[in-house]
């Protein structure tokens, strides 16, 4: 297939009129439009105005979408225990595979063809099949939670791991490996050392399996934290194992200078989460200083209940934003920042090799943008203007591992109405 | 006109399966689709997902939109100076018509009804005539800059008083009342105590012009202003006359308490921009507090080249999650309140009565949203769901005072795609 359009290669090249062409799962060659059409006369072609990497949305709750709106302006606990723990209690196996699907959906719709993923305790499995059916490549895993937990979703230690093993031999490297595991401990709080050491160890045993957790998100959390262990909670993690170029910390807003050397030194993933940040009060991350120390920040929406968006370029907006304000500097994170956040960052922490880049070898994860409305006109500088004026509705081409997930804005090979109005219908029982 | 869906009467009421009857420019009942669909059998109808009323975006700079990503990541004075005004400066009256067109059709397009529109110093009967002819409602005015201003822009006060006069006489009260004039000295900085003191007279001659100016945006403005009057802001803008309940100013990010006594004292209207006080690393405007006084505070989106989109609805999510995470308070500005920021406090702020609900009697200002779209599903309450998952472009209708200005998504009698490509031609020549 033959895609034209301004191709965005990375945050630093963009040609003009330019052309990517795909040969099977990955990018045969990027080069200027003419040339190429009159090279490959007989491929397939699409035209856009804007061709770029997929997305990667590097901390998502695919299984909290149900949840959307649930609990808007409410205080972090009760919005927490008193809303999104209770639905995920209570969530069947079909409410969950519905759940998933509504969450990839609206992820392949707006732009992101790469997420990590953070389910929940229970029918995990039915999450990894609605990956494999609409086509998104994820890390993934079922959530641990042993301690400190509501009632339905507080599991036995052992029991929990075990399932977990069971998850990656049934679905680590699946659907033509586009789908690896996670090992997910929920957050310190809520579990146990031997369940956060048990994590590390089943990671260390599988090749390529990741470790994704909540990590200093909010106060309270890490004044628990300290109390329960007297470490502040980078310190208790990396005590516990769960620190290294394997692991991905969502949030990391209040850490201290000997945590952030520590997420220096160990190579330690970090995901940003901005609208999230804002929504919850939980505080604006120091995400600067982080990419000043070589730290890899990627980009992450969160769950529909706390941005309520998946979509990739409000966050990527937000990112630049948010440390506009805080730091009174206007030409802080730059767009450029914003996107290498959004691809070549995400790709890094979800451990996809070769992936967030339009150059040949690599990964063909590539969208489509048409941007001919008024709000996107005019164009000055096209990077820039993904960042700042583009948005998921101008995705109209999202294509995973060479296949086509999204064409003329429309969803390929899933009933795209019929899980909206199933998803409607399960949502009404929660509140 | 019948227009049906779920009804968001203001931000309190919200009727499920409602119904809006325009008659002529106004509301003539609002109620259940079932009995208003029994009642008025032979009205043409529109069937949507919610009916709301049109929003109002009170701090907008539609003439620069030509420059939306012109300077994305610069410093604020470089920003300013070297790049917003010297487009301005260097605008003809086809550039300045263009640009107002385009700002008015992504008003028109992604909800907005109503607009404070912050012009420039040249060519503004242009933006008035846009105005008329896109049929948005709208108070505007030329802006006054008569000090420390560039070469091409900075004029001679008298001269400048004169022509604003000019335009009261044309445009005030114009295209049926839906185009009202502000008298509209750019800032403090730029504008002599004369000309501020002469934009009071002028607008206290002619019935319903109101004054409109940025205030307290930046630390340097406010310095400046200190040093030149021996005054903070907004005790000179008293002094000379530019505070009241005609008088709107855009931003006061920057207000010590007595500023803040003064505004509540003289029922002055202030209009919060958060993205562009974002983006321009302006600071976080005290909104709770001016609302905890009782000052009106209405949203703006600024202009496209420090937004750089806008739509309404990005906004009323953006003042909610910025109050948020800046008082550390997840239940800050709830969706509530931001919708009452941009309807019946926009109205209240533009002067115009019986504007920003959906009542009987009221201007028939109203927009259609569809909301059948993976990324807006489910949908648990309507009003939280407006301020923080949908946005422009699930707007389908937009009617202002009973004229249908947007209809399937498609603008009414205007050429969008030539007037598209015509900016984008002009756009070209700045940087």
């Amino acid at each position: 297939m033959l895609l034209t359009g301004t191709v965005v290669v990375d945050s630093a090249t963009v040609i003009d009129e330019g052309a990517v062409v795909v040969d099977g799962t990955t990018i045969e060659t990027v080069g200027e439009r003419d040339e190429l059409l009159d090279r490959y006369p007989d491929h397939e072609r699409r035209d856009f105005d804007i061709v770029a990497p997929g997305l990667v949305g590097s901390h998502i709750h695919s299984v909290q979408s149900l949840g959307r709106g649930i609990a808007d302006d409410t205080e972090l606990l009760d919005w927490l225990f008193d809303h999104i723990l209770p639905m995920e209690g209570s969530m069947g196996a079909d409410e969950m595979r519905t759940a998933a699907t509504l969450g990839y959906l609206e992820l392949i719709e707006s732009g992101t063809t790469t997420c990590i993923d953070h389910l929940s305790v229970s029918h995990a499995d039915q999450a990894f099949e609605a990956a494999g059916e609409v086509g998104i490549r994820a890390l993934m895993g079922k959530v641990l939670m042993d301690q400190a937990s509501p009632e339905p979703l507080e599991e036995d230690t052992e029991e929990a791991l075990a399932e977990s093993e069971e998850l990656i031999r049934q679905y680590h490297g699946a659907f033509g490996d586009r789908v690896r595991y996670a090992v997910t401990p929920r957050f310190a709080v809520t579990c146990s050392e031997e369940c956060l050491r048990g994590a590390r160890e089943l990671a260390d045993r599988y090749d390529g399996v990741r470790i994704h957790t909540h990590a200093s998100e909010n106060l309270g959390e890490i004044e628990t934290v300290e109390t329960e262990t007297g470490m502040r909670n980078v310190h208790w993690l990396d005590e516990v194992g769960l620190t290294g170029e394997d692991v991905v910390l969502a949030h990391c807003v209040h850490t201290d200078e000997t945590e952030r050397d520590v997420l220096a030194e160990t190579g330690t993933h970090v995901t940003h989460c901005p609208s999230s940040n804002m929504k919850l009060a939980s505080g604006v991350a120091p995400v600067l200083d982080y990419l000043d120390r070589g730290i890899n920040v990627a980009l992450g929406n969160d769950g529909p209940p706390c941005n309520n968006t998946l979509d990739p370029f409000t966050e990527m907006r937000q990112a630049s934003l948010l440390q506009k304000v805080s730091q009174l500097e206007s030409t802080a994170l730059p767009a450029a920042t914003a996107f290498e956040m959004a691809t070549v960052n995400g790709a890094e922490a979800a451990g996809f090799e070769q992936l967030g880049k339009l150059k040949p070898g690599w990964k063909a994860d590539v969208i489509g943008l048409r941007t001919d409305t008024s709000r996107a006109t005019p164009v000055h500088d096209v990077l820039s203007h993904l960042v700042f004026a583009t948005h998921g509705d101008d995705v109209a081409f999202t294509m995973v591992d060479g296949e086509v997930l999204l064409d003329d804005g429309e969803v390929v090979g899933v009933d795209v109405e019929a899980v909206r109005e199933q998803a409607q219908t399960y949502a009404e029982q929660y509140s």
